[in-house]
């Protein structure tokens, strides 16, 4: 389902794809003891230009989160002209803006379920949000979130 | 001055000198060969936690600006209750949207003319907002989107 946009629409089967790849790089964050969220750039043409995850606990970097790994890994741009933003999670504040400035022109988002960043305010502002609302996403940071809340507060600044 | 928030006051001394630590970066990345734009993340105590500047240039890497590369060098804090960001430049989106969802308290800004980010935003949601409207940070900038327009529009998603 589409979220927040003006023109709601059926979700493309390749963002199902996309998502995968966000998935993947969430279980690799878990498995090395982090924050299970991933996130991929990916171009116009589908090529993925980075992708990455949260690595708070892995590198003791709190800039990194899925969705700013994923940019940094891209490298410079030009342009973000067409390029998606998938992500296992609703981008928070941080992410949202990174999309904003940059001119990222979809975000397709894995959940919103167990924590709700700044998607809607994405949507208001002209980029295509599509939210998955992903089984496997929820379960993930559900489980991940009652294992270690105090590690997720830190993570999105909660006090 | 103040600008945004709900109560002007007058600059407080202290906002100077701290300014003073943001343009001191501002001029490591100039003499890098970056772009010069400075940032600290300060405690309430005013010990200064971390600071950076942009590094596209110097690391290639788009996720480090002046504020992010601050709060990067920071390390993994439990809260950002009371501290105050200081940036040469107004913060853009992505940095103003960091700001905003790790709870920073103030921002104190070296000058808005050359750039205005998000920081009308911020104030709006509770963040109190110093614009010092200092000319040695103007004269930084212009000079630098002068003689590199590109790299200028590069570094906030400007196609």
């Amino acid at each position: 389902m589409s979220a927040g946009g003006t023109d709601p629409r059926a979700t493309r089967g390749d963002d199902r794809e996309l998502l995968g790849i966000a998935v993947a790089e969430a279980r690799l964050g878990l498995a090395e003891g982090g924050i299970p969220i991933g996130a991929a750039l990916v171009a116009a043409n589908g090529s993925v230009l980075g992708r990455g995850h949260n690595r708070r606990v892995q590198d003791g970097d709190p800039s990194m989160h899925g969705e700013t790994a994923a940019f940094k890994a891209a490298g410079r741009q030009s342009t973000y002209r067409g390029t998606t933003m998938v992500t296992s999670l609703s981008p928070c504040w941080f992410c949202s803006g990174l999309v904003r400035q940059f001119g990222i022109s979809r975000v397709v988002i894995g959940e919103a379920r167990t924590f709700h960043g700044g998607h809607d305010w994405l949507a208001e502002h002209g980029v295509e949000v599509v939210l998955l609302d992903d089984p496997e996403c929820v379960g993930l940071m559900t489980d991940f979130i009652a294992a270690h809340p105090a590690l997720w507060h830190e993570d999105i600044g909660a006090d």
